[in-house]
């Protein structure tokens, strides 16, 4: 799931960060590695902090460019400590891990990591769709490069092994899409109808927090089918 | 909530690390730093990679041996990346930060991190209540230091976080209690039988699915009014 993911660093200074990126990689089973314009590489210490990940650099491919180190990628999503005076849409490790996990397998997404002092420039940022940041102590954001890329890494195996946990499970009975939810609604609306409870001025309100209490729930669709059978059962109570 | 954690290395061989590791904790407002028997500290090489975090450096306290490192700690967990042949509860980090935030406010609680190439020995996990492992890469599972630090305490800021947030969100209306959720499942009991919907030789595994889909809601008490009134109107509306 991880395999079509690049982790991009932009004009590394110091070689060592390079190998610890690497091995912060290989510990979360994320493989590709693209350099733009490093300082120094490869080298003798990027090697030593590797330890044991040098078949990431040594497959590490480098780039002039930020833009060509992305071209053939259909997601970017750029890190960043400080804010930005321009508002990029902003989304923590998870929601990052997330997206890029909702995407069809094979799309190829880049990971995109600043200089080490001073992060990404405005005009890198404009080559992504997303900004992510690293939830942290407001007054010390700065995390080292490589801790920052396992962080990121770390979510990224983490959603992937729940995805698939789930998926096994959701196999025999898949979620409810939003068409049927949204006919459950209508059949819960019209039931209170029937049975008296609805109050015409605060049906709004009242669907509402309905919505509220069986969106968060994710109803696979045998047990939207029990809730929908019971709901038939209470319209034609009076019936008989 | 982070204030009574303790985080504990015991011998570490490279100074950069624990220098890495300051920085990690700084970075998520971790700030008590605990040694057993470092090899090289203070060091040059310690301070320049805290970059910045040297106060936590400076706090730092130096011990002997773990069990004096953690003997005024309630509750400690030992970091692991080898399965051990003897079976110690494992958590993961995210269940690991969940359990540290559980505990009574200036809980004193001990995150125990090994030596950089073999770990914590059995005797020193003897001394913990939880083996902590980090989900990686079965094939290359050993994290730099300062990186597992950096993930552990990582999830500890953003449990923290949401911790404070959720609590927030349900001061105005708490949780339905265990006590509450069992007079709804009565209630909706007899109301099923009420409407007919009821098979006695089935009432128990239709019960079990009813309460798979409410208890993961986590209704609030509101919530289960208002769902307790729409079963009152189905009970009543044969009767109008």
């Amino acid at each position: 799931m991880l395999s079509s993911l690049k982790i991009v660093l932009v004009e590394t200074s110091h070689p060592g960060n390079i190998g610890g990126v690497a091995r912060a990689m290989k510990n979360m089973q994320v493989s590709q590695l693209r350099l733009v314009n490093p300082k120094v590489f490869p080298s003798a210490e990027a090697t030593a902090r590797a330890s044991g990940a040098d078949d990431v650099l040594a497959h590490a491919q480098n780039y002039p460019t930020l833009q060509e180190a992305i071209a053939d990628c259909q997601l970017v999503i750029g890190a960043s400590a400080r804010s930005r005076t321009v508002s990029w849409p902003e989304i923590s490790p998870r929601q990052a891990a997330q997206t890029c996990l909702e995407q069809p397998a094979q799309t190829p997404i880049a990971l995109v990591f600043g200089r080490e002092n001073s992060g990404l420039k405005n005009h890198e940022l404009d080559l992504c769709h997303y900004l992510l940041k690293i939830p942290c102590n407001p007054d010390y954001s700065s995390l080292n490069l490589a801790a920052a890329v396992q962080v990121v890494c770390y979510e990224l195996f983490v959603t992937a092994h729940e995805k698939q946990q789930n998926a096994a499970l959701k196999e025999q009975s898949p979620l409810a899409t939003a068409q049927q939810m949204e006919s459950f609604y209508q059949h819960l609306q019209q039931t209170m109808a029937d049975i008296g409870f609805l109050q015409p001025e605060k049906t709004q309100s009242l669907m509402r927090k309905l919505r509220k209490i069986y969106n968060r729930t994710l109803l696979d669709s045998k047990e939207l089918d029990l809730l929908r059978g019971i709901l038939r059962f209470a319209q034609n109570h009076n019936q008989k």
